[in-house]
């Protein structure tokens, strides 16, 4: 069994339909690819209670990782680390090492003559109070330090919104923690492309080919314009021994594949299995 | 104040970071721009328990509609209609309107020579069972129609996935309910590009203009390459009188703008406001 994770998007700019959220799509992708499993996003408000109020009910759900993305930044609106205190019911703090990490930055703009003054003025060193027994996880490519802290079982993880910043923090402090969570566990997946059946008329084999290979996971996306029958069947599996996923994929593939030809359908490989 | 709306997205393809949840992004763009509020965004599982759940959350939080995207159709993994009836606790049952909705569907394709029967096998009178007390909306492009119940003060709603599925059915039987419940509520936006000072030095200007126009939402979001200090800002507000909101809008632009040229920063409309 995977290890769960939830991701928690932080953001108005998300609810009003102005942003289209890639941030999700990637740090699923990424996790996914890494051995764990996804199985909630979940988008709210710039508003401190809806935020903790998330975080809560994703503690109970027994994730290994919550990942929380956006709120980080130096405005008014960027409440994601009063949420997790308001949620964890601890205090916010000006953590010692964020604040050197924020000041450095500053320092690098007026070096690089961008800034006049790396003064920490309220706004900067808001960036800097994290939840306490909070580790301030570099920022490469920005001043808002990430945030990772233990709670229990689970740990908990702030990135900041801006997708250079989320991924730079998450490829450097984050991707090691998930591999170990995940252990020898790897994800294996391949796409067929299907002309010429409709959904309903595949739906059936599909079972069958579920029941046949109970470890593989087949989904069916209907990809169809006017008057074209397409689908894209995905099907997936996690294993430790990647003989084993590769050979469960397979075997799928083929049966699947003979059972749409056979009712007069074509199936191309869409990628090859990871 | 707006009335409140959730999407409920059921589908692992987003949680594998598969797919880009455009629909959401979609839904929530027409929701906002009608004069609703969306005040969370749920990706969940193709699971039964999964949907419930989240349903039953929503319930709980007093939205005038919650829109579930996704899972209608006809392969063993459509399971929302299950998880609504859950939810609702209350039963599946065939849905003449919806049956015969489904019926005519696959009679055009047989006439069209895609299909060589429309029999109702069980995986095509799937689609038409129904939640007890569902009415159905017609799909004009696909198969599986969408669902409408009324639950207490809340209106649920059910689309499939597929995106011009989705979009046939809102623009048909949805946008106009949605317009209804809105009343004479509009939204209105506008975004500036601003160059040369960095968020933190924004920060405070935000404030000040937030405090002086209590009813305009202003948020910053970061767009900065190496090197670039570039923030574009994003101002809106609702109101039942459209020169009432442009005029909101056009007080906090004029003031926004002023301080930040004030600071040596450049700004430039992005767009005019709705």
């Amino acid at each position: 069994m995977a290890e769960l994770i939830e991701i928690i998007c932080v953001g108005n700019e998300l609810l009003i339909g102005k942003t289209v959220n890639t941030n999700a799509h990637w740090l699923a992708k990424r996790a996914t690819t890494l051995g764990l499993k996804v199985h909630r996003i979940t988008t709210v408000e710039d508003d401190v209670e809806e935020i903790a109020m998330s975080i809560k009910a994703a503690l109970e759900r027994k994730n290994r990782f919550i990942v929380t993305v956006g709120g980080l930044g130096p405005t008014f609106d960027d409440k994601t680390l009063e949420g997790v205190a308001e949620a964890l019911d601890c205090k916010l703090a000006v953590n010692k090492e964020a604040l050197s990490m924020v000041e450095k930055r500053y320092r690098r703009y007026v070096e690089e003559k961008r800034l006049e003054t790396a003064e920490l003025t309220p706004h900067r060193v808001k960036m800097a109070k994290l939840p306490e027994g909070s580790k301030p996880l570099l920022n490469p490519v920005g001043t808002a330090p990430g945030v990772l802290i233990d709670h229990g079982r689970t740990t908990l993880i702030a990135l900041p919104g801006v997708p250079a910043e989320m991924k730079a923090i998450f490829d450097g402090s984050i991707a090691p923690l998930f591999k170990q969570a995940a252990g020898e566990l790897t994800y294996f997946e391949a796409s067929l492309d299907v002309l010429g059946v409709l959904e309903s008329e595949v739906a059936p084999l599909i079972d069958r080919v579920m029941r046949d290979n109970p470890y593989v996971y087949v989904k069916s996306h209907p990809k169809g314009a006017e008057n074209i029958s397409r689908i894209e069947l995905h099907l997936s599996t996690s294993a430790e021994d990647a003989e084993v996923g590769r050979n469960r994929l397979a075997r799928a593939v083929v049966q699947i594949s003979a059972l749409i030809e056979a009712k007069g359908g074509k199936v191309k490989p869409l990628k090859t299995a990871s």
